[in-house]
């Protein structure tokens, strides 16, 4: 568990769960009763990655510049790294009652995220993915695959963090817009990086959807408009973000542009 | 999920839960209450086993007189499957809120849940089985799997329950006892069963721990000794049970009796 927690990464998912809190108002101590949830969200997404690498997912020997989890430690204990840390996320979302954070609000986060990371979200998501594998996939299967594959667990993160900060209903709604479409922004950006980008900034070699054979944005609808689509996402990204009028947006602002442009 | 949640079983810990509920008092409403966390408990035991089954794990090809899951379905959904139980589960114990369950409570049984389910407790238990086949097993390892692997969810199932009903910090206390006892005694006897158990009855093939090398009560300590202990621990639970001052102790005690005799 603490292998793969520890093998790095960006951090996105932590980093707006605490840009989020700290977006709504009294940032500081938002940003401390979100402390837990951030950690539960990297636990939640550390567990994906080590069950997606699995031989019979994936089948990935390298992650974040490392060799991946059941290449360490064999596939029984990844699997159980795996199950360990996606239920120790539900264990961590808990501790922030303890801090002060209001207890209805904890609920509708674990609420959320068995939601968002479970079966109609983040696994089914997968799900789909390894069904298309095996056959031709249509612009909306993808776009289905990457909405809950990705998109539904950044939903998840700002809308907890969001939750934490004390935001309203209008905020929550306008918020996960913003969520949705960066999402999708980040998924395409990781297909086009996967085509384009450079091996040793990724930590893993490129071109390796297109060895796997998988159905990426670029393939389906070209790299030009690939390019355009995140670009425009992204916009639409920022709009929702301004409608939902927080007190202190810059962050959440930059974590867009930053996506949008970013090389690994 | 479906495949696996219906292939039938004997449901022992959704039955703990509304037992334990029904014990302390108010026995109608707190059975209704209760419903979603009994739910909850079946779909994480029965992740547990999908995942069990796995090739990589224990690679058994019946569970329950069916077919495995991944015999089914493929590896990679069989993951899946137990990813996206596992994740539900959580989700099910927060509609209990919706149904009239007291807050405090439901967030102290989703600690619970991820607690006894996780690294500390069940798939903790599961990694020491893991690691005991590749080596010599003593007594006291034996033990702490049987402990975690078995006795935490069922401990988990009673003091759901029993928060539920609303029982007081020495109830749970008591019962918490009780269920330890109980799920050591539920263990060894199917360490006994797999021993000398009917092919038929159990849904599976007997002496596969022998197959397996597995290390077990029976043989750690004969089969004559095993089946002493079992009577003691039972005794033992029933002791602690007697301390739980509850209401309506009946159930708890037939379940009691029935695991101590049952013969699949």
């Amino acid at each position: 568990m603490m292998y793969s927690l520890e093998a790095g990464g960006k951090r996105l998912r932590p980093i707006l769960v605490l840009s989020a809190a700290e977006a709504v108002g009294r940032a500081e101590q938002a940003r401390k009763l979100a402390m837990p949830v951030a950690c539960a969200v990297e636990m939640i997404h550390t567990y994906s990655l080590i069950h997606d690498d699995l031989p019979a997912m994936d089948d990935d020997d390298f992650r974040r510049g490392k060799p991946t989890n059941h290449k360490i430690y064999g596939e029984a204990m990844a699997i159980l790294a795996g199950d360990g840390l996606l239920t120790h996320a539900f264990f961590a979302v808990t501790r922030a009652v303890s801090l002060g954070a209001p207890p209805e609000a904890v609920l509708a986060i674990v609420s959320d995220l068995a939601r968002l990371a479970g079966a109609p979200g983040m696994v089914g998501g997968q799900a789909a993915d390894m069904q298309g594998e095996q056959g031709v996939t249509s612009l909306e299967e993808l776009e289905y695959i990457h909405l809950h594959k990705t998109s539904d667990l950044l939903v998840f993160s700002v809308l907890a963090g969001a939750r934490i900060g004390g935001a309203s209903s209008e905020q929550l709604e306008a918020l996960q817009r913003f969520a949705r479409k960066l999402g999708l922004a980040f998924q395409i950006q990781d297909d086009i990086l996967d085509l384009v980008g450079d091996a040793a900034k990724l930590g893993k070699p490129v071109q390796s959807d297109v060895e796997e054979r998988k159905v990426t944005y670029p393939y389906l609808i070209g790299m030009e408009e690939s390019q355009k689509l995140v670009v425009r996402l992204t916009q639409e990204a920022k709009q929702a973000l301004a409608e939902a009028k927080l007190e202190t947006p810059d962050t959440l602002l930059a974590i867009a542009d930053y996506l949008m442009s970013r090389d690994h």
